[in-house]
């Protein structure tokens, strides 16, 4: 199966929910998103006791007719798996589907995701369920794809702390390690005497004294990560088997660190992702300030948004799907504004521009009943037009062509990287998100087009390879990266290859295997409590135009070099006369945790590479797709730029 | 029963434990307690282990005894039912009786209120006792009135989240729902396949993976409430049987919302209250900012206390208690400060001023032994005459005039909008308790006296009535409020009846039925964090003197005029050039949070109902009672006013 | 046993886990740790698993190999008992061991401490292993002492609220109170109807509605002290009995209060502590403002230091060990910032100064794996050594020689104090330990040598008597008081004498049996927010040439005059007039928090006592020992004192 025919120009779609309204709105409903210019309608993703009202009594009729009322108007369908709510009476009957909280406690009945992934009762219940609705309706012409599940990990699901997942996570060591021997030895179990005798007696790394091994939790959250695919592999085969010609996508969520979403996008089609930028800043960017967070308040921060885009498009390297975008205020965070005038046509814009084949807006209309009634649709609940409504409707189609993004720009981006770095963040405000997302801003706001790319994948169509966090590090990886600096200039950031797969460190030091190719051992690394700083400064051989001075924050850490030349050393602090920033041939690897230093060493790697760059002012951004380049103003001041003027929170598009 | 007969003053008393002092200190308490001009005194409300020390065997006689000394004096006694505190035996024999958690813990016995008011078991331990006592007690000539149980929700024990409740609680759904199909149309069930099969799969809502059902939350929340009531109710029947012509009383708290009050409030003779000014600041007023804190901290703040004897002077109509009245520093808000030089005066004129009969100071001596050490009581530890105790005697209770309190002015309030407004808050901090006192503060900062009136009681004496949250709306309200509004004018604040009583919103969107009245339609409502702001500005035709913009902040809603008028509109953000405050003949709604904006309408409104009205500078007071006007300064200057000066932290009585 | 035979001086250790590494690198450590100038080896402290790989069967071979590559370069080896870190075979089998969280939840395998010191399975096992180390190394030449078990109370492990514990507690109960009738008197049980009808109905404190308590928790505190003592006891005798000759000490805490450490220190040798003085500062001191924890990030507080070196010197009078010296950054801070140069060097030197026999620096090699992977030794993961390594080697010390440190001035300290103080402590922001260090602060800011010493010890070799925070008294005490006021004198911080033995207060009031000896009566205490002060000036009999006024936060008291004279009084505030501090004779009583008051009152204390005094500036500080003074720079300034320049973060030795 391939990714939907192509069109000519993005395509829009929107979610909607016909069992929340009586069935005599379902087809005014479809001839005003019709006429909306939408193509296609996502249903039924939490509409499993419909369907099935009690134990293996099926009821189609009503989404039958769902589908007939948007099909008539030539309107495509989306259709779910419903497995993200099992029914009351599933659960009352096999309470041991209910997921355990990192507490130890049991998550109940009453909201959603109530279900761990390891559960065997609930996977055959989920096959079941996905069975009964591929035959019924796998072949329906109107129904043109499917989306598994929906936003696998939402609410910290996707690890179960007990239950089953307790119970399977002792096979699943055993299947890693083979022997408890050799666990004890990845996990470094000598250290406190941690020592295990046999599997069964290894439990979720949670309720510890103090603080867990770190190597226990590495394996737990790749044991989960495993789960969440394998839930959804079974899924995919049975739609594969009884839908064939239909594509299969998953709406990923924002900053979500559950699971390795490489691994759970194979198989897929394409991917999707749910896109927030109003609550992504204040309810998912804990390290955002209060100020940036003020500023940005009814557009969401752009790079975060776009960090989004182009993570998701590089999962399976081709063109997505926002499968829900906000086009009005959220209710999740603790404040939700609404979006500024003209942010949600801004929204679809940049979507479009960093690969987005089709956005799809949450939801038609404002639910009238439960948890989401303070939430926005197109409509409202009195059915008309809302803000959202009226700036879908003046968006021009055509100016946004299908096509390819081309970056000439990678960053690297790992999951189990992530793991072991947040579990032992030494610095409370740096993660491992906060710290890539300073990267990609940086590279942002030098008008770079980027690719997020999988440290171990193909890097070869790369000039500027930047690896802001990537901590964990093996052999391979490391021989890819040295093919890589071949024809590419690669930057590291700080915490570069502290860990080893196993979650230990090398034993001869960082960078362990990537020595060769950084030219460079940790010296020392340093954490800065907020009010702590550092100076870091040129070294007198690169002080051509560069800031002579930045001050770093939160975390430095130098070198003793061993090939590289330094670029920057540190002017004070204890680290005063070491290396900050260090280059070996191709290779810079910057140590200083500074958003002025990153921007001016990736700005000085990006003209050694030939790349063309911009210095756009903040919350100005430019993305390029198909020849087509769009420049936007997400500030609340008209901006003047390269000649051309824009009005605030708005964008234009020229072609190349 | 009726309230006690009138006297031709206030009257003092005060709560007193002679279990915790030698039996040879009563007669001499009793003396001083006389000396200083008290007429009651309050006793036993913890006293079960010392009345029944072992199942079944009761000890009267130091009751006897301590009401004998008492009596000795002229003193009447208020007795107390000990039901606030279950005695080791009970607890220990039936662990079944403690309540749970929201987290899921059982509540364990070692403070008080350990139990939960739906166990059958404590239901028939609860009768027993108020039946024993009131044998014993219930025409002792000393006894003038009874006390239920002590303070209802104290410590969030309104609602038990497991238990005797979780097992009462399907019964309860059933009675008022009839049908499970009935309850899954009220709750929205179908949304997110919460739908139900039966009533015994419903659980209390809490432990759930995301946000619950805000419908499952309010029914639970009206259960909890009547499962309050009909405790109470037992006890009450008993007592009017076994002590005619004896008063019933029950001491509520601060700012509690664990029940509907107005619901428990039926059969009492009078309300009591607890009044705590200094921790009602610190601890119970989460929305004040620190700097507010801080200037009251020695006084707590005047329109939150004289919210308070208004609301417990509306739930019967008429003049109340304060139960328990601080007279020294309180021991239980992260601080404790000292009360300022002659607070303890001012808040006895206020309570007067408001309509309180009594005020009973708590407590006699301070506790040397347990949880209240730190705190203080009229008798210092040694017996010395504490602070609060030289305010007291110094206080002439002839220039406190018994009567009635008038007001032309109310303010509704009703539990049921306060539940449903807070479990979906969508601005962190803005509550329905802030936005409420934010009107009813402007209110007093203009020199009104005001009634706090539950919407669905008789209107018809008001000129001028003021709804500041009232979100939840039945079509009977809506009818009450247009027979209102013949006569009076009525002024709405923000979320006005964006909820029908089964927690969905209208289907034909807010304000559903009250739109006719107020002849808008909301179009927008937006949530400003911190930091964020919007102008609202006067529309021409109605800026004679007012103030021309107002800054607003945490919550702006613009409406759709459907008859109504625009006074003033949002000057920018996203709602710019939309209505932000509309008139609609005798009915005003004001969108926009911002305390000036409120004041400046409110100010307009009582000016156009004719109501004679005053400037008053912050921290400064006045209220009326029986022809006397009460002027306070609760601020540390001396404040010159209407040729009047006053001292800091001080009052004056004038005759009309 | 007495203590190590005295060296010429100081002596350096290291702690290090040859288990941690192949077995080929243990002689090469032990040749670079003697190359270093170390004397000593801490091992084995969490080896358990590997000593004991199953049930019964030992294995001693890599131990004796480990000891033997230390003895062959003449390194003497501190063996530890290994119960800190059941092993998983012993947990798996009776999972009873484990300890109970004060939330109710059994605390896991998977760190360290995972034990309740009151299971009588785990005390069997401890016994077991101890015995079996014993007779294996008891007499071995290398091993020159033993340290038990590791860090006692560490994660709040102290006391354990259910399981064991909570069995064990009615028994204690009963041992101390006798009959259940006396129980219910010492803790004032009429107090809310709290009474018990038997012993065996009683819990832990935990879990309850509200407040619980507080004499319940003192009794609870006092069972656990005991529990940890009694566990500690037993491995004890087993050593003594098997391993004479060898010293046995503990390694005790940071501002650790789960025990009354004065009670576990009996019987030891002597006793040692680990002194991690960033994580201190950044962790442990939760009364530190921002500013003050980024002002000393890189070296801790000198204060807070000192005064853990002085408190543990204290509990058995004489020189201690450090047995974990950080030497570069920790791991378990928020922030672990790398320590200032020179801060090593710095920190062993006022170790030295303040009694330390033997400095062990923690730890040998960076661990490369499990929990501490960013924890710093000496050496860093690749063997290279690190900072520490460089300012150890530099170290002479020939310039520290041993002997007493001989001081005038004690502060008094106690443990049950501190439980009663901060159980129920007023104003959230004060706490025990934060008056006692600002006490200590100040003397420490004059230039004095302390000893902290338990009120009840000999108090006859003092000039000075400092009491920060004496909350809890007896009439021993009280006598043990007024017998040391006849030759020293004595100053009282507030909230002395509150409370009584079983935790209720005086019935005659504050001071109850110490008013004699301060010649005050409490009047009236005051609990103060952020942001509220009051002012107070000294009398006009006490101007000469002290600071005319101070402004007091957070903690206020006054009192009334019973023999005592005021020398200052409250300016303002609800205290206006009343004294805030008194002078009876020898003896000082100061009411208010305020720094300056309080230097500048134990300044004329120290003047009136003879005693030479300086007035060192902020972070520089001085210290005594064996006719050596240390002078220290803690500062990233230049510092001019005495006619001596001191560099940044240094130290310098002088001869008196």
């Amino acid at each position: 199966m391939t990714a939907p025919d192509p069109t000519p120009h993005l395509q829009l779609a929107v979610c909607d929910y016909p069992e929340h309204v009586p069935q005599d709105r379902w087809s005014d409903y479809a001839r005003q998103q019709k006429a909306l210019g939408l193509s296609a309608v996502r249903i039924a993703e939490f509409a499993w006791a419909l369907m099935e009202p009690e134990p293996g009594r099926y009821d189609w009729a009503w989404l039958d007719a769902a589908i007939d009322a948007i099909a008539a108007e030539g309107l495509q369908v989306v259709l779910c798996t419903p497995t993200a709510t099992p029914p009351a009476w599933l659960i009352r009957t096999h309470p041991e589907i209910l997921p355990v909280d990192r507490e130890g406690r049991v998550r109940e009945f009453g909201s959603r995701r109530q279900y761990d992934f390891a559960s065997p009762v609930y996977r055959e219940h989920s096959r079941r369920i996905t069975r009964a609705m591929a035959e019924r309706y796998g072949q329906h012409p109107a129904v043109s794809g499917w989306q598994t599940d929906n936003e696998f990990g939402c609410h910290d699901t996707a690890r179960s702390w007990g239950g089953a997942s307790a119970a399977a996570f002792p096979a699943w060591l055993q299947a890693r390690h083979g022997t408890v021997d050799a666990l004890n030895e990845a996990w470094g179990n000598v250290f406190w005497s941690m020592t295990y005798q046999s599997f069964d007696q290894i439990l979720p790394p949670n309720l510890t004294v103090t603080e867990l091994n770190p190597s226990h939790l590495l394996d737990f959250y790749r044991f989960a990560s495993d789960t969440v695919r394998d839930f959804q592999a079974e899924q995919l085969a049975i739609l594969r088997e009884l839908s064939p010609g239909r594509f299969v996508t998953h709406n990923f969520m924002i900053f979500e660190s559950g699971f390795d979403h490489y691994a759970v996008s194979q198989g897929l089609d394409f991917v999707s992702w749910d896109n927030y930028p109003t609550g992504m800043l204040e309810f998912f960017s804990g390290w955002g300030s209060e100020d940036l967070k003020t500023r940005y308040a009814r557009t969401g921060h752009p790079d975060y948004v776009a960090f989004h885009h182009d993570l998701y498009r590089g999962m399976l390297q081709r063109p997505f799907w926002v499968m829900e975008q906000q086009c009005g205020q959220v209710n999740w965070a603790p404040y939700n504004p609404l979006p500024a005038a003209g942010a949600v046509g801004l929204w679809t814009a940049q979507a479009w521009a960093h690969g987005a084949d089709t956005v799809s807006y949450f939801r038609w209309r404002a639910a009238t009943m439960a948890q989401e009634v303070m939430h926005s649709g197109l409509l409202r609940h009195d059915e008309t037009p809302d803000r959202g409504h009226l700036e879908v409707e003046a968006l021009d189609l055509t100016q946004f062509p299908a096509g390819e993004v081309r970056a000439r720009v990678a960053v690297l981006h790992d999951y189990e990287s992530l793991w072991i770095y947040d579990q032992q963040r030494h610095a409370a405000s740096l993660s491992y998100w906060a710290q890539t997302v300073a990267y990609y801003g940086a590279l942002r706001s030098l008008g770079q087009d980027v690719d997020i790319v999988h440290p171990d994948h193909d890097l070869s169509g790369y000039d500027v390879i930047v690896a802001p966090a990537l901590t964990l590090m093996t052999p391979g990886r490391a021989a890819h990266l040295q093919d890589a600096a071949r024809h590419a200039r690669i930057v590291f950031g700080p915490r570069t290859a502290y860990r080893t797969p196993s979650g230990r460190t090398p034993e001869d030091g960082q960078p362990g295997v990537l020595r060769d190719l950084l030219g460079v051992r940790l010296q020392n690394f340093d954490s800065l409590r907020p009010g702590l700083h550092v100076t870091v400064t040129a070294s007198s051989e690169d002080s051509s135009g560069q800031p002579v001075a930045a001050q770093a924050h939160t975390w430095t850490e130098s070198y003793r070099l061993a090939g590289a030349q330094a670029t920057h050393a540190y002017a004070d602090g204890p680290l005063a006369g070491q290396p900050a920033v260090t280059r070996h041939g191709n290779v810079t690897v910057i140590g200083a945790h500074s958003e002025a230093l990153i921007r001016s060493v990736l700005s000085a790697e990006l003209a050694a590479a030939g790349l063309p760059q911009q210095d756009l002012p903040e919350g100005v951004r430019v993305s390029r797709r198909s020849g087509v380049t769009l420049l936007q103003n997400w500030t609340d001041d008209t901006v003047h730029l390269a000649g051309r003027t824009l009005a605030p929170i708005s964008f234009t598009v020229t072609h190349d």
